[in-house]
């Protein structure tokens, strides 16, 4: 495929008259073909009042509908994958092997919420039927269940170029809801996006869906982004990426006329704590398996484990200072973060009381893993202990007690996930840390590691903020779809109006609530 | 019951040392004793941190302590209902008959959670059992359910002195979801959230909850408010009162560190469409029912119609012009709410073009019921039209087509309600009105008036902004619940760890979704 490195206006290309902006290979810092355009404002405009138009159609088309719109957008991204994973490598720096993981994984999940909307109990069908002769008043017929929201804006994230990027789990779960998207495209990994977006628009024309059912504008800066963010017709976003860059989106969202929801994925330095027990009985081995979890993928995982508390012990710091020695340095997934990362780095080891225990140097191209520790009382006085550096880097907190990893669970701000390690025999004794732990995460662990996220029904990969926007969500996993979506009550309805989900007959066989 | 006026920190009562105020009769504008105090700043921390302290075990009581403690407030506040009706009727000048009523609806919203609750499905507990084999990688035994997000702020509404107050929808759904409720009494029903107080405290002391459970401030002011939604142990808001109140409340609580969901009800004009068809057959009966639901409870409740889109009818008009010229005065909420009114009402009729149909003056005490009209165009032109009005008024908007009544759809503001009168033939031709309204109301309603709200599974008292500050939500019916709450997952835990939700033998006998 030839790329044109211009935005995607409902079925049509954008000119290439505004910004132009290049993308960088990761490994080389080479420029490579073609130059993007960012959308003009006027392009932008015409997204949105495209996906505004194409809402009432798209909002009533049937689950059936949807769910074939969407298990083709995946066989179309599954028949480009020859050409998404060197343009996708040569972006990101990601190795072949992730690449055509994560494309499986973006194709799965758009096929999970294929058969979630098929099989439809999603959607939280309720039905009270009328009493005509309640007194002292009838009791009329009422019925509810989740409807979308209208058009949604998701902003793709730099470390998921597949599965959190265009027709990542925010657009999948958006479509699958029968909300049209409009996507602002990662700038470092443009190339993929095109080549995805192509795929979506012609599932979109081969399924006869509305043309505003999906946009995509590339964008070299951040203005076409806060202009979707704060444009009327926009009802929900969809975000994963800093904290910052969150923030910035929330703040923007909330001071609108007619504020709105942001489901942004930010920040989480997902805490682990290790008990004496399993401390003395397999530190080596938790080393390991820590070793794994923080250098997978170079670091770049939301769910990177960036801080542990535990007690002292030679076996698990020699198992943490020979993994982390061993492993190779990574091409992250562009400059701009390889520079956040060994910035990170440095501004962490000059912070007073922090030391190596094991460390590669990170080169002009690469960053080098590494593991720094320091104490529990230098970590509750020091809150630049527990910022998040995004990277293959932990900080081990020893803990001279049970009370120091309490006071330190006390202090963390919100996570999407914390683990526990323990015996058998701590265990039963470990409530009072799973109570506070449950409080600031969305997920919790017993004895594995956060990263590796099963995408499926029992999934929540949210929790408090900072760790997303609105810990009441996940964004991986079928309660995705939830975000983009509303109750709405009907009463009174005849059954010819009412939607398939909640008429008489149950005519698409789902699982309701009746109450009479 | 004498009452003392003052506040609730937990188990405590606080000093008289902060600022005072008093509350007037709403008929006679006399004082009413005793004198209230303001909870002073350090006791407003008090009953915060007490509910922070609280909350690891009271999250963690069973759904049948929790059922039983909401029973038990219900009872007392029944046993209670000789001393909070003749309170209430002086503080807000609602008839006995209403008095005793919401006081019915409100300790049947406190069963109803317990009910619920007992029942427990509503947790959506989700489990997806461990496959040790899986290829490539193993999968983890994952399970999720709700769990409650922490202290609670609760501001009183002015319109519902029991059913939206101290232990109104607010304070039962958050309890049923176990978050300790720290409550904002209503400065002009303060005697009456003493009596209802009383109740939950003496409720929380008999089902041996902590402490911290709950506690109720009065305050003279805004203060102490704007000190809870900024506090940052409070984790959500539930509120309903003025557009301006609740945006301020949102505005804050964006605003925080750690921003926090405000459940805010605040405003809504609640259309009402009468297709030409249903005119001609009924318009009489039509306009019969519209004051009915317009002069209810002196037009104060959320749902009051403020605005009919019709066609011209003689007899549509005749009947307004009749029903309204006929309706008492009656005694507003209290002296503000009474001047607002006469205000709106006055700045409406001064608007160009609008006139009135029919109308009762007010009185230096009591609000005159009130029928305006005006043309779509100036509706459509001037958004003054459709500004709410919180009393016994509507406006008419006389419409010459079908597409006026679209466009003028289409230029409406988030509603808790919109409503289509249409005889049966022409229901099936109002789809595209129907689909309009959909994004703009959360309950749809057909051939009705939209007061009278249901409180049971299916109502989605809610709707976008500005009928509330998160469209996702209800504050009225089972669904309520779910706003205090956050999906948690569970990995890898052994069966004794896992709420008895997701344990593996189901104690609790709910409904689950599982997987394997």
């Amino acid at each position: 495929m030839t790329l044109t490195g211009k935005s995607f206006i409902g079925s049509s290309r954008a000119s290439d008259n505004a910004t132009p902006f290049t993308v960088s290979h990761a490994a080389n810092g080479e420029t490579l073909e073609p130059t993007f355009h960012s959308a003009s404002s006027d392009e932008l405009q015409k997204t949105v009042a495209l996906a505004a138009a194409a809402f009432p159609t798209f909002s009533n088309t049937s689950p059936a509908e949807r769910a074939n719109f969407l298990r083709t957008i995946a066989e179309k991204i599954d028949a480009l994958g020859s050409e998404i994973t060197p343009r996708m490598m040569a972006e990101t720096g990601l190795p072949e092997a992730r690449c055509n993981g994560e494309r499986g994984r973006t194709v799965g999940q758009l096929r999970m919420f294929a058969d979630l909307i098929e099989e439809g109990s999603w959607v939280d069908a309720r039905i009270e039927t009328a009493q005509p002769d309640r007194e002292p008043l009838p009791k009329p017929d009422l019925r509810s269940m989740r409807r979308p929201l209208g058009p949604v804006a998701v902003f793709c994230a730099s470390n998921f170029p597949l599965a959190f990027s265009v027709a990542g789990g925010d657009t999948a779960s958006a479509l699958a809801a029968a909300c049209p998207v409009i996507v602002r495209a990662h700038s470092a990994h443009a190339g993929t996006a095109e080549i995805v977006a192509t795929a979506i628009a012609s599932a979109v024309a081969e399924c006869k869906m509305p043309e505003g059912t999906f946009s995509m504008v590339f964008d070299a800066g951040i203005e076409l982004g806060t202009a979707l963010v704060t444009h009327p017709e926009i009802k929900a976003v969809g975000f994963t990426g800093s904290r910052a860059g969150g923030r910035a989106l929330m703040d923007a969202a909330a001071a609108r006329p007619e504020p709105i929801p942001v489901f942004a994925e930010m920040s989480s330095v997902n805490p682990i704590f290790i008990l004496p027990g399993a401390l003395a009985e397999r530190g080596e081995a938790i080393a390991n398996g820590l070793v794994g979890s923080v250098t997978m993928g170079a670091g770049q995982f939301c769910t990177c484990p960036g801080l542990v508390f535990t007690g002292a012990s030679t076996d698990f710091e020699n198992g943490l200072k020979n993994g982390f020695s061993e492993a190779a340095p990574a091409t992250m997934l562009h400059a701009g973060i390889l520079k956040n990362y060994t910035n990170g780095l440095s501004s962490l080891k000059g912070q007073a009381n922090v030391s190596a225990i094991g460390e590669v140097p990170s080169t002009e191209s690469q960053a080098g893993p590494a593991v720094l520790k320091a104490s529990a009382s230098d970590f509750i006085a020091n809150p630049a202990l527990s910022e998040e550096i995004f990277g293959p880097s932990s900080l081990i907190i020893e803990c001279q007690s049970g009370q120091d990893m309490i006071a330190a669970a006390q202090s963390l701000e919100g996570q999407l996930t914390a683990t526990v390690h323990a015996t058998d025999e701590e265990l039963p004794k470990a409530g009072a840390l799973l109570r506070i732990l449950e409080q600031k995460a969305g997920r919790l662990i017993i004895n594995s590691f956060p990263t590796g996220v099963e995408v499926n029904s029992s999934m929540v990969h949210g929790g408090p903020y900072p760790a997303t926007s609105d810990g009441a969500s996940t964004s991986v996993g079928t309660g995705a779809i939830l975000r983009y979506t509303r109750p709405v009550s009907y009463q009174g309805f005849p059954d010819s109006l009412l939607p398939d989900e909640l008429k008489a007959a149950n005519p698409l066989g789902i699982n309701r609530s009746e109450k009479a």
